[in-house]
């Protein structure tokens, strides 16, 4: 690199000793951890060959795994290859869309499985895992993978095992808070996940704000094949979107019902962006970015109300809304996000993952609300909300209140802790690379 | 592009209005009658909790969702990465290949549910959808993408709209002569999906011919990284034909079955293609554009039989003699079909959809007329071709002549259906490319 | 090929009328060999219907490809997108890595039904076939996949063929000696798999040895989009190993218990994998090479134990361990190998799958040999280890001992085999290209 550089010269991205060091520390944490806490859940222990007995489970194939297994294998396609790829349009900035995120998601999965564990699966001492918690564990990724891609480019691989470290831990609270304390619904995380995730990396991207970042402007465009690439990362989110919303719902009708209502919205959001796409511009040509990205936004409206009784032509509505929402968003507010709030957003994750959460909190706040034992029937409607124990007497527009304040609460949990992050993050210890060499592999990678 | 213009100069290629009326357009109609038709089926809806009760239903792993939901979303990746990536191989055309793929697919499923539900899912005035109806309009819309491979680079997305408008429309009524009236076996779709996609795909490029073509002959080409891409698109229809095959079969042998004769068919297919492949040219060397299409013929051509008792070694057969007839097609039948009868087919669809699924057709009719109860036993006979009702004395010879006669019914309505839409698609209104900018995205895409 | 030619100047590579007829030879031999031996096992013949009634099988669900046919297709997509994939980094050689990957496998599974079947499933002198025999028909496919890496870039299609047709027979030979009659436990395959088939690839390239190999140097390295699309096969194989370990464990806990210990010592494998990549740098940047295969380690080492009580931190350490084994392997010994043993090993399968298989044999003999009633249950120790019939008293300190000795005969096989396979390959029929034109498609591909 001849070329001057500019206040950045000084900056020390030299990763030899502080990466290793970090990666090492954390994954001994972490066997000790699973040492003195984790141990098999009872349908994945050898124990079950007795337990079955015992609950009169007359077949194996009552075990968890035939229910989940199949949607945990999508949602892992959707975090590692999904994300992933998806990230992957920059120029050059491929091995470490791919390989960054493929790190800080191995590294939060085992985190998270901690965390959520002793939130949720902890008993007698110990976290009991099964195939649902490694679901969870992905979800969790999942919204870290999101909070990355506002700050893809400008970031050391230091700093995303720190931040994950972090937001997976506040992840694990705030989905405590919404799942246990509000008993809100969120199955597929238009809240836990969409909201908090982005207005997290939201709020971290605008405390590491570069003011020089146009000095590699010309670097944080798309090539042809870098586009085809992102095109995997695309079609993959968006043919699994189903697996997602429906992979931890209720057995039975509920995951069926999760995996049509995101098909059908999934479906209609595709046009709509298409049809924004041209209209926006106006040689009227469509924009590979709007159908990388927008044409997801109708999965992630309905994370929270895809296993409710939302029909699939309230699925259609949802996704007609959220790809001109989306796409809208890509050509007029990103740009403002930048000049007037100095929110830097790489991938438009305002755009995919903040506005359609929110859209997706608020359906599920009202389709919560209008829910009536006719509509879900007597059994079904206890089953649905859950409206058993101490929330056997929660109407529906109670429980629809208690959904919109998870939203808030998800809120302030993505801005108070982006906050905290970002701060930690903008310490000149981790090895982030100076302005004039942002979005560019080669300098964490042997290119 | 300054380089001179010939006869198409003055088309109008400008979307900017007409994409966006047309997308929400449909997708307002889909909603409209998606609101007034379309509900979830029993086994999808809050209600199926009383209902299992009511039913004897056990357990939640009996519900649909969980004997299909794997199969439909590997259906799913074949028409959206299969089919959108397989078209990939043109070197300037990927946007076009995967975002129109896109495009025409996410619309042709909204459509389908519809068209296939007022026919087969129709029950008091509401269609009441669950797993089976999202694979088989993802099946209905293969038959869309297969057309859509024989006009690739030559049509606007509007063209392609329309074509899957009524495409969809004809396939439904062909699917219910087929399956209904006359009462046909065709699980994998040889004559629904296969031959009716590809004839009425030819149709449909016969009647749009370009004698000026050769105009844009270096853009027909691949270079070697869109070739690579091309490979994902096959890799993922070859490997995941055998849940093509065995979606919609009958629960238990009849998927198990299906999968297997998929599976050896498709495997004997690979080696007659490489070695017709090498036989063919002079020098012997493998040529991409059979190793990419001709391999997948064995999946074709059992789709009719794979669920019948075909037995591993007639799918070996069925495969060894498609992946010869695909390759010579490639060869010897493609470059005839252009400069004599004036169809020009893009991606060869004559070799992998249309021979191999009169195959396909063919092989069905023969598997049923040769069944016996003592091969597939007193219940499996019944079950197998649904011999009940009125159709209790239906001999297997007298089902193998139905069988024949499916394809003869899946042809006249490909070709009277390509004429007409044809026909409609010649009109000077779609915005289709001059033929010296065919086979380029950046008429339709930013680039 | 303006560029003077070497002693290689003579060989002749044309494949025209030789790669054909052993293609089409060895598919005419299948299919008699289909036509006499293979039929569908009971769970996929029609007879089904009336024989679950005999079986008292009360649904459809308890046929066995709903417990497995979800991680048959991931195995599936492993074996050929995911090793076809992560063999494209070379930069020249993109469609030999897939497409002959294609082939090899296409016919390799073929044979591996027939092979595996008489040792396996012979009944009433047929091969009775269900879905599992799909699985270890892959299984035996990766084996030569594997072997295939080690002398990629050096051989024709027709070696490898031949190298298909040996390696699939001695492969079932071995895995019948371990599984049959030294009751041994290897569902991943650690032993079976990877040991087999890395030090038979390994002698097959030592064999082979090209002392001239340097004149076709400067292709063997990666370019920027190779390294991108193998990135695509090595995310596959880490995300599916959790099926491919799983796969063909008993029902129920153990299928689950086996994807969570893999789940488990992948993630951990890519911190080390990360941390040594950095470490082993002056310039501390991370390298593709390591990324794309040691990461993977972790798989390959759980192969024998995952279905066992490993537990997750005992799967964490062993993906910490063998993280850090691949990468210095990488980084030290594959330059070693070649210098002094004389071994080109094109992919590094010595690091990714060799020394990994040896300490999966490992890590499942001593698994083995500290099983405890107290862990398992009493009637889950039994059906773990299968401790039945005329192994009712083995120990486990025995079955520790029969384990072991499980990867000594996978050893001797491997080494025995790969020197006879070789020693034909080395025959001069075959075509093999000269050494200044390796690892360069257009000897055998149109390009």
């Amino acid at each position: 690199m001849e070329r001057p550089r500019h206040q950045g010269m000084a900056k020390n991205t030299y990763m030899r000793w502080r990466l290793p060091l970090v990666c090492l520390l954390c994954e001994v944490a972490m066997i000790v951890l699973f040492g003195v806490f984790v141990r098999f859940g009872p349908e994945a222990d050898a124990h079950w060959e007795e337990e079955k007995k015992e609950m009169n489970v007359t077949s194996d194939i009552e075990n968890d795994f035939y229910f989940r297994y199949p949607s945990f294998q999508d949602v892992h396609v959707m975090i590692f290859v999904g994300f992933g790829f998806l990230m992957m349009f920059l120029k050059r900035y491929g091995f470490g869309a791919v390989g960054f995120n493929f790190l800080l998601a191995a590294f939060g999965i085992q985190w998270a499985l901690l965390m959520q564990g002793w939130f949720h699966s902890f008993k007698t001492g110990k976290i009991l895992i099964g195939v649902e918690n490694l679901i969870n564990a992905d979800f969790c990724v999942g919204s870290v993978c999101i909070a990355f891609g506002a700050i893809l480019g400008k970031t050391s691989p230091l700093q995303l095992l720190v931040m994950t470290l972090f937001q997976v831990t506040l992840f694990a609270v705030n989905e405590y808070i919404l799942l246990n304390l509000l008993h809100v619904k969120d199955a597929g995380g238009s809240m836990t996940i969409h909201t908090f995730g982005a207005y997290f990396g939201l709020t971290v991207t605008r405390i590491l704000y570069r003011p020089n970042l146009e000095q590699s402007k010309d670097k944080q465009g798309s090539v042809y094949h870098s586009d085809l690439f992102a095109m995997i990362g695309t079609l993959y989110l968006w043919m699994y979107w189903p697996s997602f919303n429906s992979a931890i719902s209720e057995h039975g009708d509920a995951q069926h019902r999760a995996a049509i209502n995101t098909y059908c919205s999934l479906a209609a959001c595709v046009l709509t962006t298409m049809a924004f796409s041209s209209m926006l511009q106006k040689k009227g040509k469509l924009d590979m970015v709007h159908i990388q990205n927008a044409t997801l936004a109708g999965g992630v409206a309905v994370g929270t109300s895809a296993e409710m009784m939302l029909t699939p032509y309230g699925s259609l509505i949802v996704g007609f809304i959220c790809g001109i929402v989306s796409t809208v968003g890509f050509v007029y507010l990103t740009p403002v996000l930048e000049s007037r709030l100095h929110i830097q957003d790489t991938c438009g994750i305002h755009n995919l993952h903040a506005m359609p959460g929110l859209i997706g909190g608020i359906v599920g706040a009202i389709t919560a609300a209008a829910a009536t034992e006719d509509v879900y029937g007597k059994e079904g409607f206890i089953k649905a909300f859950d409206f058993t124990g101490s929330y056997k007497t929660r109407t529906p527009s109670v429980q629809g209140g208690f959904q919109a304040a998870g939203i808030f609460v998800s809120l302030v949990m993505a801005f108070a802790g982006g906050a905290l992050v970002g701060g930690i993050l903008k310490l000149p210890i981790w090895g982030d690379p100076a302005d004039e060499t942002c979005f560019e592999d080669d300098i964490y990678w042997e290119v």
